[in-house]
């Protein structure tokens, strides 16, 4: 047995078998960052340990820690066993920051038709006479008053049904869902119909609390995905998953208690009981989905990537662990692919891409990016592996949209002067996605940069990098350190757009399309909602269309989710959609090398 | 902190608040007899605790407990509180003793066509060109090569088909339930399906293990119900289940527990894994069946006695806590009242009484016993209480079914002399139903009693017993003392036969049937298969037909269990025929109490 303290936050654990700090913080739900998942190849688990009877240094930590790190008692998380009591001190640079969360969107009118209601009834008491069973009672008055039929019933809630019959004098509130009873409340409690619709990210939870009874949404909330103390990207997460007994299990716990904690904070502050919540719907990755629903991720992390269910599901809220009414179901729309999940299917939905007259593109950016080509009446689908470097990471002063983080960046083309602003004002700490795209967009209106993307020599603020290579001083920070961008940062770019462009260019070649032909770009997610269109069409990244031409939509996954759980309609549409958009496999495209190695010019 | 010890049979257990000697005792899963449930009213769960600390002698222990037994340390295991270190001694008497069970009963044909039905696929692996979702795939090959359309899949199901569809090689067995999908095993498995069949009686517990390809059955095992510890009787135990905090609870569990322990057990012996049960179908009475199901059975405990629900449940094995295949659900066909249940309706199915050309009587005899009559076409069934007297309880020398019960009584008309048989021919203990029958329809016969019951002065082996009334003397005991019918056994039999004999009664009037018009009597269950139908005609319990129209089924309950099973044909004709079979209220028919009143008499 022992002790574990986890600093700043003050977190005590007792612990009586061997376990790495990083394991020991994720049981304590305490969160270090590690990108990698634990693997030791990122090196950004450092954590400053007091105490003695830690395993000696690795050798990987050898490579990784400088002296002084290693002086003043830094490991990493990862690989440091602890086996005796000791202070663990988890650095700013540990820890997730508080990062932006986009959970509004443009909405699109909808009628409020939900598939679950509520129905007020009178019921007749038993007598001898009337010795029809208690549920019987209720099948025969919702046939008799509401003309809907009672088709099944919520087992767990088989036992609450009688007390509640008789608590209420007979005279209680139903909710049905598709002929399926599954709460019974007594009393008139129609006037409380809620349900919660969830966009479930890779990086952060957007959760909504809508009223059934108007569709309105009550109120919107986002938190960080806890599951990123398991790793950061997808990729992390199902190594996580697939290589560590019980990986799988820990990493759908905390999802799970993200989600209810979130539910349950909603309702309260909004005057409501968990009870309340009639359904849930939830709209995810591919990954994200089926680590939610334990199911099996293996399959997802090699070629061919197949989902292991592509079809809509809906599981009893309490067999998840969910708060909610008692037979309550999370729906969660149908994946398209391994790579293009139920969240842009969501996308499509909300954005109306499928309504659309002519030639649209919806796109998704993010480490996935996913993109729709609406054309002709039809929908292609891919995925494009566009990395992070949008999402701030794999970049030198990468961050997350943290207050700190340059957002916007301005590029004289004569003076080549760099002028920028920083979220919430606050002195610049890093750069986030949109700041990168803007600052390469102004490089290359500046002649910074030339088409192959090699920063230039001799160009206002560039100069040698601690690596040899160039970089141009954004900023500096509050130490008096530079902020740069380097020409690996340009490069990572580079990558990235040129991804996201070829799958553009795979789907207009394969639905024979030209540029011209396109009348609009849908950007939906944080990122695309953040960015500067004009950026990312100097960049290549978007076909050369008007600005005008490009909507973003805000958290359109949000939305969709929530469209599903408002609208029986919307739902029918949304199956309708997932079998309809057709997936193309970009590597198996037989241009697609070529379309990819144009891509990466600028 | 104390530590309890049963004896004779050596479990140990330790508690830590304060329990009664019964508690702890069904804690540790001990079975001491509590035939009123723990009331304190009927004095059987004596026992003898060696150990101080106990709660002083109750004024109700002072009452039933002699003053040897005081001083020997005897106390009521319902009252004695427990608080430090004791030795339990569980007395022969205060044990359920193992009884006789019948399993067995008489089967009609029945085409083997079950409900859940297994297929093997030969799937194409996943490529890049075929990025189907694992359960597309599964789909997609049971519509073309078995014209079966997968409309559902088991939730629990989804984690294992991925790894068990690679594990396979893409060759599998699928088992499938109306179009869910609810196993999904590698390779060739089609050759190993089966199920099992139980039927959940008050006492005791009969299950059938049955092979799903051919209908047969592979072993039929018996158990009494270990709920019998909670009390005897079904009012007993909804007693605890209302008034107990978590009585009801663990009621549930004992049965479960039971249940699995028999399914186990079976499968084991057999060759068999619990995972190659595909289904359990499961009859019982109404609250046996709530009582499993968790279902509420306080509104069953008073007038107008109305079951919580009466439609057929099927309930995930696993949600129950039953040993099955991941999907396999329990089946559970409808109860037709609050007091005629679906083992009622499995035996009108398995006996063809709803296909009787005819007027015909079905009859399951015990402490309530429930009669249909099928008579111009419709069938009517009635709940009578006939008390536990022909269950050998509520009678002063009355037994179960086992060894060295007396089971035969035949007295000489003239000479009054009495002879009698037991079980296995072990020296008489007591009296169990049908000897009791016998008995009081010799003693009619021999004029040994008039037609209101009473014990006629001067007859053969006739004395004054303790209680100041008149007694037949049957046998002599072990102890050398005498095993009696007494005058209030008499009146027992009396009550009982006549709750019968007016249920019967009201159902031919209320049917405008006359007693000559009666084609057949069919008697199910235990009691009904070991009495002699002379007998029972004699003392007008039945109604005066030949004998040779009297036909003893067996357990037609379990073979209606059993045959819903395996023809989802059946199943459909039992669901079809709980709706149509049509509950008569004894209490408020017209001329009730006068039918009961001419039915008490000889």
């Amino acid at each position: 047995m022992y002790n574990v303290q986890f600093e700043p936050i003050g977190r005590k654990v007792t612990y009586s078998r061997p376990l790495t700090v990083l394991e020991a913080a994720q049981k304590a739900g305490v969160e270090i960052l590690a990108l990698c998942g634990g693997l030791g190849a990122c090196g950004r688990c450092r954590v400053k340990v007091q105490g003695d009877g830690l395993s000696p240094l690795s050798d990987r930590e050898k490579d990784v820690l400088s002296e002084d790190e290693i002086t003043a008692g830094y490991r990493l998380a990862c690989r440091a066993l602890l086996g005796s009591d000791v202070i663990v001190y988890i650095p700013e640079m540990s820890r997730p920051r508080e990062q932006r969360l986009q959970v509004t969107g443009r909405e699109e009118p909808v009628t409020c038709c939900p598939s679950v209601r509520k129905f007020l009834l009178d019921l007749p008491a038993p007598t001898l006479e009337d010795t029809r069973a208690d549920l019987a009672r209720i099948g025969d008055a919702l046939a008799a008053d509401h003309g809907v039929s009672l088709a099944d019933v919520d087992l767990g809630l088989l036992p609450a049904i009688g007390p509640v019959l008789r608590e209420g004098g007979w005279r209680v509130t139903v909710s049905m869902y598709d002929g399926e009873l599954i709460q019974v409340e007594p009393g008139d409690r129609t006037g409380c119909a809620c349900g919660v619709a969830v966009d479930l990210g890779s990086t952060k939870i957007a959760a909504y609390l809508v009223d059934l009874k108007t569709g309105a949404t009550i109120e919107a909330r986002g938190m960080m995905n806890p599951q990123i103390a398991y790793g950061e990207d997808i990729m992390s997460r199902i190594t996580t998953a697939v290589r560590h007994t019980d990986g799988a299990r820990r990493l759908q716990e905390a999802v799970v208690e993200a989600i209810g904690r979130l539910i349950r904070s909603l309702c309260q502050d909004n005057g409501l009981c968990p009870s309340d919540v009639l359904e849930i719907t939830l709209v995810g990755n591919t990954a994200m989905h089926h680590l939610l629903l334990g199911l099996p991720t293996r399959q997802l992390a090699g070629s061919p990537f197949v989902p292991a269910v592509a079809r809509p599901l809906r599981i009893k809220a309490r067999d998840l662990g969910l708060p909610a009414a008692p037979g309550a179901a999370v729906y969660c729309p149908p994946p398209i692919a391994g790579f293009v999940g139920s969240d842009h299917l969501a996308m499509v939905l909300a954005s109306r891409l499928h309504r659309k007259a002519g030639t649209w593109l919806g796109i998704d950016i993010g480490t996935n990016t996913e993109i729709s080509l609406k054309s002709g009446g039809r929908i292609t689908a891919v995925s494009c592996a566009s990395g992070p470097a949008f999402e701030g990471a794999a970049v030198c002063w990468g961050m997350k949209a943290a207050p700190g983080a340059i957002e916007r960046v301005w590029i004289a083309p004569r003076s080549q002067e760099v002028q920028f602003s920083t979220i919430e004002g606050q002195p610049p700490v890093g750069i986030c996605g949109s700041g990168i795209l803007d600052c390469v967009a102004g490089m290359l209106g500046a002649g910074m940069l030339n088409g192959r993307g090699r920063i230039q020599t001799g160009a206002r603020g560039v100069r040698t990098g601690a690596d040899g290579l160039l970089e141009l001083v954004l900023a500096e920070d509050a130490a008096g350190g530079a902020i740069t961008v380097t020409q690996r940062d340009v490069e990572r770019i580079q990558l990235a757009k040129g991804a996201i462009r070829s799958g553009i260019e795979v789907l207009m070649d394969a639905a024979g399309v030209d540029a011209p032909e396109i009348d609009g770009i849908i950007l939906a997610g944080a990122f695309g909602t953040f960015i500067d269109p004009l950026s990312a069409v100097r960049i290549g990244m978007l076909p050369a269309v008007d600005v005008e031409r490009i909507v973003q939509v805000g958290n359109a996954a949000g939305i969709g989710a929530k469209e599903v759980l408002v609208s029986d309609e919307q739902r029918r549409a949304a199956e309708s959609l997932a079998t309809s958009i057709q997936y193309l496999e970009l590597t198996v495209y037989p241009r697609y090398s070529r379309f990819f190695a144009h891509a990466l010019r600028f």
